[in-house]
């Protein structure tokens, strides 16, 4: 099974007051991950998107288990949890430069034509999904 | 039981290419929410900080049902899931003006110093947070 | 000449490491405001839009004068410093709740067409535009 | 004269429902282009907070020209427009991967102590300031 790294840095922008990454901001960092995933393998998904083909979110989670501050190099890694016949479950853990864990989180995504119907996984990213399977 | 119900507007800063919320922004909504709900009550995040305690998240969770759109307007419904010692779940609904459920989730909060330090929830909010639990 | 006042409290998820409003987000705030001026005057974006008319940006400007915290509940003014054939320039003084200037910024935007042809102001607008003209 | 090079990708949290990038973000790209630019130099605006500078912005400015949209990779050129004796102006140019300008702008920072007083540009950037001066 393969896992895909994502290297980011804590910008001004993603800390709050507290000086740590701002609660939503994994969400995002989750975001850049997975389309770099998808990219590393020959795929994008604005190309996914031009097919007529969405991934809107149908469920988020996140455990923070330490603070990353500013200027923090951070690495997610991704895997897919499950693949259904109409949607998948994605999983990261994010790490900072000491190797510890920050958090760790899913997301689950539908697939949905452009008009909002719930539609099968497009044979063109199965496999690629399959290669980064628990 | 109380419910705390806090209103916004869908801005163009919050939606994404598919003309929806992007969903990381619905945990600034909730942010907001819980922070209104303690005004109402008569206390501010701002004062506890300034009394040294600090409510992090260590877990949020959000189950999306249906978008919400530019200039929606929604309404955010908090009740608190549980009280503990150092911690507290709330619990947040997601409603659009057709009172659609847009989504339902909760976040759940420590309760430590100002050097990470986790401590009892602090008696000044505890009554706050009973009125509100389910 | 008419003011538009709108309010808004400063988040959480507003603030940067120095505990005060990240200098991008002040251009939220200013499109919050331009667009309930707007909605006070009967009309909306959102319906701007659905009749093919887009308001772009084509320059903006801030000048920051004082930082603003969290909680804070700052006051937007707005006004028009001009309207031209197919553009307007709108004006922005931030307040906060001691009457503080914490900046001022205005920003400037042609209609376009939904595919991005540089039009006329819309009639429809345009009186709305004057009442507000510095 | 330097020009530092900054290159990022366009993220679907940075879009807005006209598919291109939302008029604020562009101020998040520039913060991460001046971050990098004095990393590269063997410098972070870490360190300068930790030695007691801080580097806020007291003017910025945006001409956009034209969209970014999804998935785009822009490249933001830096160089220093002015340095004085307590303040500094950066200017930026973003391209698209065609090499289209997609806007141009700048920033003003005064330098400030961690009290918000102004204080002279500490020597340990000046001479890098210096080598991006037009």
């Amino acid at each position: 099974m393969k896992t895909h790294i994502y290297k980011t840095r804590v910008r001004y922008c993603d800390i709050d007051g507290m000086k740590v990454v701002y609660y939503a901001n994994y969400l995002k960092y989750f975001e850049a991950a997975r389309t770099e995933l998808l990219r590393e393998e020959g795929y994008t998904y604005k190309r996914l998107e031009d097919e007529g083909f969405l991934l809107p979110v149908s469920e988020s989670h996140i455990n923070y288990k330490k603070p990353a501050y500013y200027d923090d190099e951070l690495t997610v890694y991704v895997t897919f949890g499950f693949i259904k016949n109409a949607s998948c479950k994605i999983k990261y853990t994010v790490k900072n430069q000491n190797d510890d864990i920050v958090c760790t989180g899913h997301t689950i995504h539908p697939v949905v034509s452009t008009n909002w119907e719930i539609i099968r996984i497009p044979d063109q990213i199965r496999p690629i999904i399959e290669k980064y399977l628990e």
